[in-house]
């Protein structure tokens, strides 16, 4: 269940390490916090060993990539393998250069993951090696809906079966699978993508649900999605007409914050296939 | 009409490449998110190319200069200029430091801006080579009020007529103007000042504006200062005691994404010479 | 009086040089403005010790260390010596990595700072050459508590004896020593830790409130630090139930920046010993 998925993210606590990106680190540093884990960042390769090594989970984030950090994820994840700490990757903007594609697929070959999220663009561009880009968001052309559904999922599961991750697929819809079982997520709202740093929040929240449900990583990486995506349902609900982008973002990680089991239990829609 | 500057913004949804510094980067995403445009963050050489090659237009800002970025904003700025893309630069600190005085003098020398935006000490320092400073504020001496408009106007006429660029000196009176076409924008409050990053989001939404409006820069540059200043009035006249800083940085970015064409054509002040 | 030292901060306006983290360094940006400092953030080797010049303080914070910015660190620090600067360190994570311990323990030896500010598990790293670690936060059985205090205040004192500086262990009791006079402030909330940037503000604080009442710097060190406190108070007390943490993070930076000295001395709870 959902519920205990985040129950135990509260009551466990889990240490994640991030190495991710300078423009949303304030906010997934806040979101994990919000729900409970605890976050360190630290992307120098004199260090990201001994300090993955005293975390639970590892999240990376190739969102404002420099070789000074390549070799610091490649390190920090070979490490947190030899520990068998779950690991996430979120290839942001993957596709849209040379030195992201090849990041992406150089981590994938070298390092374990335990989950994989990006868009759409992004996940075709690891399984096919190619795709349109709209900088770090999804071609709109490419956007899964309930007409591409099936291929969206084929490919989610190709990935799965390449790299043993669980695949995630962010959208209108978001998929998660691990190549045989597949969760359709059906809570957000459009207007997430109206603020920066909603994806970065959800693969820090995934890293931190599988690192408090290790026994359990499918089910937790499909709560985590839905814990998002509803604090984006129910901030919108809470938004007036003189409120704007910034009360919305500020009332995600609010709705975060206070959301229980219980919440996340109603709200959660999804289907299993 | 600076209406339709914005709204031409929001209908093109013009993607920004942007290497700017770590303070207020979170803030220039949103701020270009909430006028309807797209962000993207790429300060590594190995990639700045071919990102601001997807990209509309190339928002340069030395904030937090490091050596690794110098390079790439110059890669990035030609390869901008090859592609006949808009260019930004915020000049932040110069005169504050030996290299972010040099940094700015060699990127107007190797890149061809379509607008400079900076503070007076900032432009004074450009132009004279020398100015009084206060780290990355304006020297209060300085400050364009009445009496010493006329010199401020002149001084950022010689910088367009050297540089060929729009040149922008921002302060209590706004002034824009290619060399030839002066709009003074009395747009704005004192209190835009206390909170960091508003000088950057100024920076940010002119390269949205131009890109969206290539064929009317100079305008498209004036509706973009009186968006940012006329969102610090509206946002100020919301503010109740009780509230602070936090909540008029936040009301800011609130009212630039509920901003309409006609808000603003109908709250700019400003005045053409 | 804490009047006095907070009322000296808005009337002389410091301007700080940080060399901070990138998690939090917006945050910090923001609260020196609330307080009515002036921030200046610069990190890049060739530049720093210009910049440290033309400041009144440096705040040095290990949050996100980078070996580019460790020799960035100890030119600023030098200069700001040479110049007789404030300057305050908070090591962060000390403890959590061998570069982090190693880096304070070099940055202490080589610059003289007048305030080091670091949790329990920080501050016993520096003084023991070891501790307890739990990433960036303070291991929970090390907190300053109401039974371990004397150890706690004997800890503190022994590392102001051997830098010179004044110690702050902050935590549930925050300690605040020159080594012989001792000010144990009693504001705050454990809410303060569901935000990330609560420490980081704090220290930048302190260097706001040195640099304005260089000649007291003990009692000011504790003005900061109270201030802080109290902001988390006064901002919790404003929480409504279906508020969360964004909404605590933004009321904090408000209270901060509509607080006096009036409000100040009269929240301000504290004891010296």
């Amino acid at each position: 269940m959902f519920k205990t998925c985040l129950e135990n993210v509260r009551s466990k606590s889990p240490l994640i390490h991030n190495i991710t990106n300078y423009v949303t680190v304030n906010d997934v540093a806040n979101v994990l916090l919000a729900i409970g884990a605890s976050p360190i960042m630290a992307d120098e390769k004199l260090e990201v060993e001994e300090i993955t090594s005293i975390c639970t989970g590892l999240n990376i984030n190739i969102g404002t990539l420099q070789t000074r950090t390549i070799e610091s994820m490649k390190l920090a994840g070979k490490k947190a393998n030899q520990l068998n700490h779950p690991i996430t990757l979120d290839p942001v903007g993957t596709g849209a250069s040379n030195l992201r594609t090849q990041t992406s697929l150089d981590l994938i070959k070298e390092v374990n993951f335990n989950v994989i999220k990006g868009n759409i663009s992004e996940i075709k561009t690891l399984v096919l090696g190619t795709s349109k880009t709209q900088g770090v968001d999804a071609a709109k052309e490419d956007l899964v809906n309930s007409n591409n559904l099936d291929d969206a999922i084929k490919l989610a599961k190709e990935l799965s079966k390449t790299t043993k991750a669980i695949t995630v697929i962010t959208g209108p819809i978001d998929i998660v699978t691990d190549g045989n079982k597949t969760y359709l997520i059906k809570n957000g709202s459009p207007k997430m993508t109206s603020i920066t740093g909603t994806g970065c929040q959800s693969s820090a929240l995934i890293c931190a649900f599988i690192s408090a449900n290790q026994d359990n990583q499918l089910e937790a990486t499909a709560a985590a999605i839905s814990t998002m995506g509803l604090a984006g349902q129910i901030a919108e609900n809470k938004l007036e007409p003189h409120h704007g982008n910034s009360t919305y973002r500020n009332l995600i990680i609010d709705t975060i914050s206070i959301m229980t089991g219980t919440i996340l239990e109603e709200g959660a829609v999804y289907e299993v296939r």
